[in-house]
């Protein structure tokens, strides 16, 4: 199995990660905003390339999972990091409210069918990780779940972190490179960017006013992610808890890990099968010779 | 309903298509590489803001089907055309030989569950026109389709262009731009291309020996191509018949039509309904008001 690489984001698999002890802005002495741009670019680039010998050594997949409360920039650190990726090997799916027939299903089941096949880059906009945060905060979401009999939430939590640690050492063991990314923002910074979508009408279709109301939980929010992060941040499945209130800062990191992770896994292309080789003098007579 | 745009290569509705009057190579006067190559990067990122507009409106989505004959360039296209576009906006689908769960559906099943949300670009490599192109030229292959009753191949035949053309005009209402492409390569540019897979060792692994048979029914699939067309080319989904010969001049062919036909579109992002701009105001102040 693929050993995760260094990070200083790197949340750690021994359950001692703290919320309120990690960064939500870049350090004090990043480099400015165009050199961030540059070395994203540069790296976008390299993922490219990658994404090209992934795709013709069809072995190995990629997940990226992304969590994060509204307005951390899900969505824009996606569309950085993977436009320039050929779309063929690429594909994004963004989990909303599950439907009925979805619900009517285990909790990993929507998500598994949306899995990237083999020599793909698949990224979950939000994902199952939803059934331990979300509705871990407001557990009534549970009873729209048709569970069989009254669940212990004790218990219930507990299972769904082993089903998640299960899940995911399964597809690690499979040949999913699995990364899991917490774009961490601070309130006060989610706040500033639900004020600029109500003050400049161009962003006001982004709006919701759900989303200020869900501001209210944000300490239950808060320790969802701490224990969900400990409990699945596994070295087949790491979580990186990413600074998000600068989203240059934010997307350069993200691009960095995926980017030195892939080239860990450096993806080869294949070889022709030994008899087909041998045939190919035989084919090319034949081309050469056609009438 | 949409109307197609103009276009020279655009197949027309009245069957009066024919495969050897068209052109496969660029026109005699066609720019350099140098210019092609900035034309469609020019093109391409006209797209990236078409498709951002696209997403946003999230009311038309758009369909793009590609066939060819082997080596034409599919691939190829559509990483170009596509490379600058948010994947998460952006699904592209490879319909090889189907499998069994497949084959025990209607033709039209498997390609129906890939068709692009509104607001996003669906892109086919291959689609349900193999049904009436290598089964046509191959109709053993019915065999396995567990069809009811002997098959009378003429009525056969006849339904699936009607069940095609039933399908599209239902995707045209439906808000789908359908636009497909048949990228049109000579039987000789073929060879030089299988030539070059078989030479450069780089390039061995997209060789295939069954490829090479395949071209012994040149003359029955080009047949089956113009009957396709002819039958399908219709104004909700039109065929254009692409030269393929010059993979430049065939690129921007491609993305230039995609590109006129999305701008005849012109995608708008929506508005706020009228309750939730009225309520902005309301959460503007709570969120500045909170302690």
């Amino acid at each position: 199995m693929l050993q995760p690489i260094d990070s200083p984001y790197l949340v750690p698999f021994d359950g001692s990660f703290r919320v309120d002890s990690v960064a939500q802005d870049k350090p004090p002495r990043a480099p400015g905003e165009d050199a961030l741009e540059d070395a994203l670019r540069e790296r976008v680039e390299r993922l490219g390339d990658l994404q090209e010998r992934l795709y013709a050594a069809n072995s190995y997949a990629v997940l990226l999972v992304f969590q994060a409360m509204d307005a951390a920039g899900k969505d824009g650190t996606i569309r950085a990091l993977l436009t320039g990726v050929n779309p063929a090997g690429c594909q994004v799916s963004s989990f909303k409210a599950p439907s009925a027939e979805e619900l009517d299903h285990d909790f990993l089941w929507r998500t598994a069918r949306k899995l990237p096949e083999r020599g793909r880059i698949g990224v979950f906009n939000r994902s199952y990780y939803e059934e331990v945060l979300v509705v871990r905060v407001h557990p009534e979401l549970l009873e729209a779940q048709n569970l069989p009999g009254p669940p212990d939430l004790e218990t219930l939590w507990r299972d769904r972190y082993e089903a998640i640690r299960s899940h995911e050492a399964h597809l690690a063991r499979s040949g999913v490179l699995v990364l899991k990314f917490w774009l961490n923002v601070s309130r006060d910074e989610q706040k500033r960017r639900f004020l600029s979508r109500i003050d400049e009408p161009d962003k006001n279709w982004k709006f919701s006013g759900r989303d200020v109301e869900e501001r209210q939980h944000w300490d239950a929010y808060m320790e969802a992610y701490e224990q969900a992060l400990n409990e699945t941040s596994r070295p087949g499945a790491p979580w990186f808890a990413i600074p998000a209130d600068d989203k240059d800062w934010m997307r350069l990191q993200v691009a960095d890990i995926v980017v030195r992770s892939l080239e860990a896994v450096d993806p080869q292309p294949p070889a022709l099968p030994d008899d087909e080789l041998a045939r190919l003098g035989e084919y090319r007579a034949r081309l050469v010779g056609e009438p």
